[in-house]
């Protein structure tokens, strides 16, 4: 077990890796930042930084001597340089490979035992002609690497988008899924400690807009509740597969005959941040036991109704109002510019 | 009203200023941590620290202008190198002047219609003996200043044992207690915002061993219950003639005739650590908030039962059980030397 004293080092200076320090100095641990940019958020509530690509080996080394566990704060990380401190670092690489690569990422749910929508690889034209016939239209094409709220994807729904789509997605290695007629999306946020003890949060609804999350609700309702057994085997499933320590999240689309893993995140994820508050144990200081060796808390809900809202772009200049609204927990991630598109905070509101 | 990407400083690096900085970032504000001491422990999750000396001005002005509000996590301060800080200062240099000396505190919370233990100011053994004749025997000696966790008193309960007490506490300025027949020890914390907006949060029972709390109980019982009315008014009262912004703390004796001020804390207190997960808002966000002209948030109670627990000195070394114990919220403070009755964090139970 890495105690109090300890340091955890975390890849990535987002507001994740901000929400990480602050759930890992309550249990005397300290946090030490990796990020290229010069002032990332979570550096700002770290005992230290370090300010250097993701790819610089050396830096990466001692970076990893200066902490007795490195996690990741995101996916879209280069493996190959990860791999020298992988001794170090928890979930392991290979939770970093799978899930930055859609491809290899269904693969591996199937391999598991999962189910994600009908898909197929797309490199070229030939493919998407292929992938049109296999899984009939409307498609979705997304980006193999590096796709975050729903940058990155282009829909097909005739076989005359193919080539506009595969130009606006810039001729990159590609995954075509099929269109999923969803009645709901939801989430499995599970932790796994190092023991292979598995915690699950309660899984909310995620509402989605423009392809990034708006709102997370709890309860999910019957219609999702309904899905969650299977979605928490599924997900449990993948989590021992990668032999995974730390919080996995597994997003869903609750569709009639069953759950279809839309994607994983190896990490805390948007869909849990109502933890903070909603949980005896948030996501985030459940990553922080996981990754250090403690045993996981409680993830039992503290109210019945949970509403999680994203404050996105220019959203956040309607903070004093929610700073002003009863049962509103205001999380502003003090990132600077409000750019359209941004995460900038997020509001949790209990009843 | 001090937004998002504004920067609070707290003069003082101990557990205090660790968690108020901790409140403080949700809501997008920045820490910058004042200590003389190399390492303090609220610099570890602050975006910023200055060592210096508390009087030594120039640092304190160059501090000042780097905040946007300064405030203290503890009240024994030189007051008038402060006061040339004082336009960013919250609580302002009046509440720290009353704060740190027994005998101005008594007077004051006397002029505010508050009722502290019988006293008297005792300088010299003449004044000792006239406090022996006023107050009766046993009495307490505590020093005007500089008295924490116990230190600084010595009880009287024979006019023989006078010499030896003042000597112990190396005749300094000292006041003279009346002992109280108490029936258990309260505190009333309250938050004032920069508007005079009050709010409290429920008073709990606290159990002191060796001068230093050891435990802090909701609900608090009837027997404390009871008093509470009156103390709330008490303590207002003396937020008001303060002028206080920001948590203000009265710790209270149950007695037969009513609540006695034992005395008062312009800031956070050991006694309200519970609010961090067992209130809606916790004294640290509710500090914060009242210093940054924000609204006060609700101070209700989250839970049936709460009691908070301190850990002091090697009690630290429990942490793997508390780690693991079913509804207990473990705060380490990593203040390093886990020295004999020295607070090194605290654990919180909610049913
Ligand atoms: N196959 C599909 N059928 C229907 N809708 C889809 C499909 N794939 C994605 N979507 C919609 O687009 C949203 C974003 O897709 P996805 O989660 O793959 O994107 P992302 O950029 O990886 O987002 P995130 O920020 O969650 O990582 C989904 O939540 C869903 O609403
Ligand atoms: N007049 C009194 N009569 C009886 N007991 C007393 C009296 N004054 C203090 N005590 C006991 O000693 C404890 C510590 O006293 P006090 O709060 O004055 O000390 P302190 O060093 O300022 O402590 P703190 O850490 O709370 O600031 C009290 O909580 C109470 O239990």
């Amino acid at each position: 077990m890495i105690g109090p004293g300890g340091t955890i080092g975390i890849i990535g200076g987002g507001q994740l890796g901000r929400m990480l320090a602050l759930a890992a100095a309550p249990l005397g641990l300290k946090a030490h930042i990796f990020d290229p940019h010069e002032r990332p958020c979570a550096a700002d509530v770290a005992a230290a930084f370090t300010r250097a690509a993701f790819d610089d080996v050396a830096a990466l080394e001692r970076f990893a001597a200066a902490c007795d566990v490195v996690t990741y704060e995101f996916e879209n990380l280069p493996v190959a340089p990860l791999a020298t401190i992988a001794h170090k670092l928890r979930p392991g690489p290979e939770s970093l490979r799978i899930a930055q690569d859609r491809a290899a990422e269904k693969a591996f749910v199937e391999d598991a035992g999962g189910h994600p929508a009908a898909w197929r690889q797309v490199d070229n034209p030939d493919d998407l002609a292929a992938a049109i016939d296999a899984l009939g239209l409307p498609l979705v094409l997304k980006t193999r690497r590096d796709g975050y709220d729903g940058k990155g994807q282009a829909w097909v729904r005739d076989p005359a988008d193919g080539p506009e789509a595969l130009a606006a997605l810039g001729h990159r290695p590609l995954v075509a899924e099929q269109a999923i007629a969803f009645d709901a999306e939801f989430s499995v946020v599970l932790a796994r400690g190092a023991d292979g003890d598995v915690a699950f949060f309660d899984s909310p609804r995620n509402v989605h807009e423009d392809g990034i999350l708006r709102r997370s609700l709890l309860p999910a309702g019957p219609a999702i509740d309904s899905h969650v057994p299977e979605a928490r085997r599924q997900a449990a499933a993948i989590a021992e597969r990668l032999g995974h320590i730390g919080v996995l999240t597994v997003e869903f689309f609750a569709c009639a005959d069953g759950p279809l893993v839309n994607e994983i995140a190896p990490r805390v994820h948007n869909s849990g941040h109502w933890t903070i508050e909603g949980a005896r144990t948030s996501q985030f200081e459940q990553h922080v036991r996981a990754i250090c060796g403690w045993p996981l808390g409680s993830p039992d809900r503290t109210a019945d109704t949970i509403e999680l809202e994203n404050l996105i772009g220019d959203e956040i200049e309607r903070w004093p109002m929610l700073a002003a609204e009863a049962g509103a927990h205001l999380h502003v991630y003090d990132k600077g510019d409000a750019r359209p598109g941004r995460k900038m905070g997020h509001v949790t509101r209990l009843r």
